[in-house]
């Protein structure tokens, strides 16, 4: 779709249809697409560059702060998963398994599976029994913990209904597992990481998560606490961008980690795991993403800038695109942050407004287009990303070049405001019931998907209560958020004493 | 085991028995271990590390051959397989099957598979053929090719047999997979990404290692011609390290990859593929490790420097690790190739033997050893791998951190230079068929694993041939290589014309 057909660049609109907008989003920028194996999708080249960017800032992160990386097999024997009851539970819905080995021809010619297993095998959902078992095997005294490892690696969980990035049956991700000496240790490195994936989330994909611990029944199985980063989409609803678990002893019980103490003794370790997945993208997505489609901050686009020269005139054509292509090597020069700038000329033989709603679509921060009468001036007109698609700005360009790193540090700066800005606008402490349920309610009917946001809001601890929201709204409590303090009050549903308000709200 | 103990770190010796030597320098350098599925290992650290950096430079090369990197998924439906007759006759029997996709508590209490699949789904073991169902949706013009992917996953092909990174069910690999508008556009490719790993393998794992064809018996099922890289391991075996297809049209064709070309007509796209694995972990091992352990290349290694701080007097402890850790700091700001160096201070509490040899045992390339003594005289004392364990240099300390860059060259090269001789010195020219096979017939019983080495002979391109000696001697044709030329022979075994020699061995 181009300018000249429509307003937007993407059909429908968010106003329009949340959901479908989302996807159209996604296939005009090359993201990703559906496989031709249900609920698995293909990650292409422009959504996989982003994945690459999350990958290296985390991996970065978890470095720094002492982890190293191992891998484990992607099958788990099903009696491993036995060895956690919760755990068991929690997963066994999901699980794809292995039952044999071998294909051979049948008397009908048909390719059929041969050669069953002893015992099936499952693909891992996650990997706490495997690494249970191999902790138990490594640890032996007090010396050998803190032990730090993160894997990256594919997960499959069964599922029936897919969305790409936000619920697909495999999905890339990493988990960190942990093993400490003590309660305390293990609960500062739980919430240590979920810092991590807080601060990556702001400074670098410019979302503004809420941090805060989840009730009991939105708890990982087998966890003690778990933690969450909690995100608003543009849809009001929230995304959960990564999850840190407090694993206390249960695995460690489980699966025999214990650990000869200074003291002499033996004991059981604590244990640790966090996690973050390919979802990110689909914050990202929906999080700065405009109805002209893909909005990328400029810390994890892949390109930075994109040029596009103009080339209508034949007899322009050679001198336009030298100068764009000395441009590119002078740009490239230049750092944005901790990398050197990526920067891309397009030279397909496409018309203009193609390419540039091309890019547009693509979410690049920065477009410029320069023809024979920027080049006469000696300047560049440029696009930002994060401003109406038309308005663009000429600008001497040794200025630009100049200039170049404190533009992207400025629309950086400015998705993260808006971000923050949306979604202050629509968390609302609520104290009735009735404004409790009007504010879930959708109130266009031709828009059922846009409600209220987030409330913040008291409630008794009463699981009975969050499933009765749940049933009734489809909202969940997303997570009792650390930024609230203590406060005595009545819960907004069943109007029992409440020692705190949590959030409440509809989630992907 | 220690110094104190034996005369080599590693027991047994590579003499005594080189497959266990093998197992035994991946355990004492914790690079790997079988893990509680059978047929998969656990990558630990120190081995993942590697992994990491080999990865880091094939990504590189990749992404500068204009590369780029996308993710398909782990599951293939059992049809998609069976389009390419002889890719289905390759693949069937190391096939995992995934039947289920849920699991439930049946009447005993006994969790079991439920929920059957309509088509059973194979764990990949490789991905031409979901690639091409790809490459048949998004390929439609002459103008979308060349489309050059990778992608980096792991690979299940069912081993009865396995030995660590050399041959396990599950692996880590890389696969491309490219399609071109002309065959001599896709050949290029294919020599193109074979010179990459070659050039790699060269540069930075200091393998020599031979190019060459395979013969239409060891070619990639369903490939017209398939190109790979042999190295020489020091039981002189031959082992694989990449491979490079070209597929002509035969996958194009199954799966129906077309594009309209310049000239209006439409025609079937020539593609490509090629792929390296977690193997190469394994040669690096077997090309450069020693009695005490694993080598590891300057280029590769985790860590370039170890510093071990010598402990035992109380009253210089402390100084002894300020200048320790003055130095590191001081190592840290110095570069090695694309690399700032890593260097690490052992702290641990343990006897300074134990430290060192823990070192040793697993590669890396400078040990230093620095005690009161050495601070007194503003020296340094350090070891180099390549070099007898206990052959120590005191050097100033100024002196080698100027130098320190300089001394990891001349490892990198040394190592490089001892592994080409010892390929030189285990290749021969063979034109007997007596000769032939008493080279291929191990002289020591006691060590059945060590013969001759690498024969180059003359061969008829009769495949019977090729299997008779396979029978006879467990030998194979690992390639005709690029780098000898046309000249009339009689084969080895079979007497008849040749027309060039080829490369015989006994292969992992």
């Amino acid at each position: 779709m181009t300018s000249s057909k429509a307003k937007t660049g993407i059909t429908p609109t968010r106003k329009e249809n949340y959901p479908d907008w989302y996807l159209e989003v996604i296939r005009a920028a090359d993201l990703a697409e559906h496989s031709p194996v249900k609920g698995c999708m293909i990650i292409k080249p422009w959504g996989y560059a982003i994945w690459e960017r999350i990958q290296f800032l985390f991996d970065r992160a978890f470095k720094e702060t002492g982890h190293q990386n191992a891998y484990f097999p992607l099958f788990i024997p099903l009696s491993f998963l036995e060895k956690e009851a919760s755990h068991v539970e929690g997963f066994a819905k999901e699980c794809a398994v292995v039952t044999h080995h071998r294909l051979e021809t049948n008397k009908e010619g048909k390719l059929v599976p041969a050669a069953p297993l002893e015992e099936p095998l499952i693909v891992r959902p996650t990997s706490e029994t495997m690494v249970g078992e191999c902790f138990a095997k490594w640890i032996h005294s007090y010396r050998d913990l803190p032990l730090l490892l993160n894997q990256w690696a594919n997960i499959v969980r069964w599922e029936m209904r897919t969305r790409l990035f936000l619920r697909t049956t495999e999905f890339l991700w990493q988990e960190g597992h942990t093993a400490h000496a003590t309660k305390e240790e293990a609960m500062e490195e739980t919430l240590k990481m979920l810092d991590v994936y807080a601060n990556i989330g702001k400074e670098y994909l410019a979302i503004p998560f809420i941090k805060g611990e989840k009730t009991e029944s939105e708890r990982f199985p087998g966890a003690v606490s778990t933690f969450t980063i909690e995100g608003m989409m543009q849809d009001r609803k929230a995304l959960q961008g990564g999850t840190s678990h407090f694993l206390g002893q249960n695995f460690s019980k489980a699966s025999n980690i214990k650990f000869r103490d200074k003291d002499g003794e033996e004991k059981f370790c604590w244990t640790t795991s966090w996690g973050s997945t390919t979802r990110l993208v689909g914050a990202l997505v929906m999080v700065h993403s405009d109805d002209d489609g893909l909005v990328l901050p400029p810390q994890i686009t892949p390109v930075h800038v994109v040029i596009i020269p103009i080339l209508h005139q034949e007899e322009t054509k050679e001198k336009v695109l030298q100068f764009c292509r000395k441009l590119q090597g002078e740009l490239k020069e230049r750092q944005f942050a901790d990398r050197p700038l990526s920067v891309q000329i397009d030279e397909r033989e496409l018309r203009g407004g193609e390419k540039s709603w091309s890019w547009i679509k693509k979410g690049v921060p920065i477009r410029l287009e320069i023809g024979p009468r920027d080049i006469a001036q000696g300047e560049v007109t440029y696009y930002r990303r994060d401003f109406p698609v038309k308005e663009g700005k000429a600008m001497k360009k040794s200025e630009f070049i100049q200039k170049v790193d404190a533009i992207l540090e400025e629309i950086q700066t400015n998705l993260y405001e808006k971000a923050l800005s949306f979604r202050e606008e629509n968390i609302r402490e609520i104290d009735t019931k009735e404004e409790f349920y009007s504010f879930f309610t959708p109130q266009n009917k031709e828009n059922p998907e846009i409600h209220g946001g987030f409330a913040l809001a008291h409630w008794c601890e009463d699981p009975k209560i969050e499933e009765k929201v749940k049933e009734d709204l489809g909202v969940t409590i997303r997570c009792i958020p650390f930024d609230t303090t203590e406060e005595k009050g009545k819960c907004v549903i069943s109007g029992r004493p409440s020692r705190r308000k949590v959030i409440f709200a509809k989630a992907y």
